[in-house]
């Protein structure tokens, strides 16, 4: 370690703290790490200190860090043409649409390119609510659809709350039988008991009157809450019989994440929109979309679709994305997110949860997983937040980016995290649990 | 021009024709110029023809395309570390950050990063309604701000009329003495009066309910109105008066567009926050954001500021608005733009003025400038869609990229633009305005 390194990054911190204003945070106290490179599931500080990303960042970096071919195809786009406005065919960009459009269910051929997830569903709900002539949109309290006019509103959580200017948003609970709305007992009843609410939901609201059900595939940041068999299917039921437009918003849970393309794959259901980001091109370039279904896309043929944005279909971003699909594709990728999760974060976790009666449960698939962590295993009162903050320092201090939120960790590595890798996370994660332990009540 | 080249633009009109879903267009009869590369102020396709790039897009890029200072930088950053969340703390986006506070007035000094435009006017109008306690945003009818919930209705425009979802937006009528709201017949009488409106406006609407005013420096898509001398700094008064926060939106106005690095340079006028995109890097890589002055910053010290972007201060835009900055600097890109727009685009345009009757009027600045098309000079009545049409075809046929809006052709080529390709264009324009000319009423 030299001396200009760990200058590095103390003028590193300096500059964040003069200059950057940062997302969701009082900025006064904020003292963030500097990270200054990465390889795969690792990234690292200017003095060279490494940490295991069990973060991915914001559950984003799907193929890793600096995965070769992507920062290829970055460079190689950049040489030739690094921007190039929407009004224009360009190769990129029609080859990055095709080849999400494929992942796609049959029925789904266009793209509508955006720079996130937030604008993803921003023109979600614009497309719907054209498509249908209807105004309301339904979601989750428990979801997370980004921070701009129209989605921050469609968000269930408290960041909605500061924020809600735009009208036409309804809330409803969806399934999570940890903590039940609905006083069921098993994940049959959790299900048959959300469908019921949600429909109830729809017909005091006036099914006329509601355009579109705009839901997290799996609920990520709300508490990664894997819909139970049958309730995906059972909203597109109700979204069938009422005229409703199904979005599944697959910013987090899609390309790999949950061990499949899209994690609406694994349940038996086919939505009219999609909107995704995050793992396309594990965030490498901003960009997000929108998949439309044939017939939605049609409304659109002879009308105008009132959206747009200046870097829609970004070439950088295309190349990206282009080259990320290939190499999950390749590289099989998605499928060892799933083994891996089956095989190895699943079942380690499940030990954990033997072990620490800290952990209240354990979800997930793939490379998606949550912890809830309790003060008392029998009311399920969540862990505070002094805690919390104690358990994600204590797991920066072994190396070890968490994911937390809420009383919650969230194990969410890149979908190549190795088994070397998940077991020394499993090593910290456990050691911290430990600590935590001791202030539960058994 | 191969045969394999030729089939590399069938293919990429198929492609787009198949899978990509366009901007603020009915989809079913669009037919887009495949565009494969860049330099400078010139773009071709796949078979080598070239274009005078005259529209810089979306007028978003300002330094020309593929300056190669800036292709560098975003292929070096990619190779370190392509991506990272806005959580850590990160050099290049500090570096970043600190250039473009260094670029606004004294008592700027934090940046907060979204993808594009919409969403840093988004983040503008969240910071004011909660640092004043206030609802109301106030923009213009002429204006566009962006595609997204809160955006798109501050937005003037038609683009707001199908979209008006969000509440708490009230527009009013800015300064436009060619086709004045206020029976104007000089500028000053237009500033005088356009003031007098809005104060009027604030009186009537309750200056205590009223958060923000939000304007482009020099509204752009809107038709390139300058403001009138006194109109900014008349509006600040204004602002001061009753405690509303000033958002300047320099997303199409700013870094270079206006000959300026802030069009509100060439005005007396120092707003409380600054919105930004485009021209910070010319869109190499999608980014916006909003400068901070340092009392709305403090609001946010020990409160949580509740907006965030999984892309917040993304490391390959950040690098590209470093290069861009630098090169911007030390190539004397501003005042290249300013200096062409005085002694080349100016009189250029002010000639075919004097020549052609379908120009009713030059109004601009820099690389920013207007042609606004009549059919009836003593009427101004707006030139017809149908004959807009045909200018575009014309002006593309004649191998210049113009962008058009409404009545009027902008005459918006990169900052980099030569004398020499200014003369090329006006050639073109020459010619189209002549055919024009021939349905016009003198
Ligand atoms: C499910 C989901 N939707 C939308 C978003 C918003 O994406 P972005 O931050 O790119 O706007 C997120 C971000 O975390 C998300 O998890
Ligand atoms: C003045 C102004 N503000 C905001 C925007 C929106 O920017 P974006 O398209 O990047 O969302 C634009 C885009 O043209 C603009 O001209």
């Amino acid at each position: 370690m030299t001396e200009t390194m760990t200058d590095l990054n103390a003028r590193t911190s300096e500059l964040d703290r003069g200059h950057v204003f940062h997302s969701w945070s009082a900025q006064g106290s904020l003292s963030l790490l500097p990270i200054a490179g990465g390889r795969g599931t690792e990234v690292w500080d200017h003095a060279g200190k490494t940490y295991l990303d069990f973060s991915s960042q914001l559950v984003n970096v799907n193929i890793g860090h600096q995965h070769p071919a992507v920062v290829q195809a970055i460079q190689e786009q950049a040489a030739t043409l690094a921007t190039i406005g929407p009004a224009t065919a360009n190769l990129t960009r029609g080859v990055a649409a095709q080849r999400i459009a494929a992942r796609a269910p049959e029925g789904f051929d266009k793209v509508f390119f955006t720079n996130g997830g937030a604008d993803a569903n921003e023109n979600a709900i614009r497309m719907a609510r054209l498509h249908t002539g209807r105004d309301k949109v339904l979601s989750t309290y428990r979801s997370y659809h980004g921070n701009t006019g129209g989605a921050i509103v469609a968000t269930g959580d408290w960041r909605r709350m500061p924020n809600e200017y735009a009208r036409g948003h309804v809330h409803f609970f969806g399934p999570y039988l940890y903590r039940s709305e609905f006083w069921a007992t098993s994940p049959e009843e959790e299900c048959e008991r959300a469908l019921h609410h949600l429909r109830r939901v729809i017909e005091a609201e006036g099914p006329d009157t509601v355009a579109a059900i705009l839901l997290e595939s799996i609920p990520g940041t709300a508490g990664i809450m894997i819909p139970p068999p049958g309730y995906l299917s059972g909203v597109r039921e109700i979204a069938d019989r009422f005229g409703i437009v199904l979005v599944l918003d697959e910013v987090m849970a899609g390309f790999g994440r949950a061990g499949e393309w899209f994690a609406f794959d694994a349940h038996d259901v086919t939505p009219d929109l999609i909107t995704f980001a995050k793992g396309v091109n594990s965030g490498y370039v901003p960009v997000g979309g929108v998949i439309i279904n044939d017939a939605i896309a049609r409304t659109f043929d002879e009308r105008v679709f009132p959206g747009g944005l200046t870097y829609s279909g970004h070439p950088l971003a295309a190349a990206s994305i282009v080259a990320s699909i290939d190499a999950m594709e390749s590289e099989g990728i998605v499928a060892h997110a799933k083994e891996i999760g089956a095989d190895v974060i699943g079942p380690g976790l499940a030990e954990l949860a033997d072990k620490h009666p800290v952990i209240g449960e354990v979800r997930g698939t793939g490379v998606f997983w949550a912890l809830e962590l309790v003060a008392d295993r029998t009311t399920r009162e969540p862990l505070s937040a002094a805690l919390m903050g104690k358990a994600k320092a204590e797991l920066v201090g072994r190396g070890v980016l968490p994911f937390t939120a809420d009383n919650r960790i969230h194990v969410v590595p890149p979908c190549v995290v190795t088994a070397d890798e998940v077991a020394q996370a499993m090593t910290a994660y456990d050691e911290v649990l430990t600590i935590l332990d001791r202030s539960v009540v058994e």
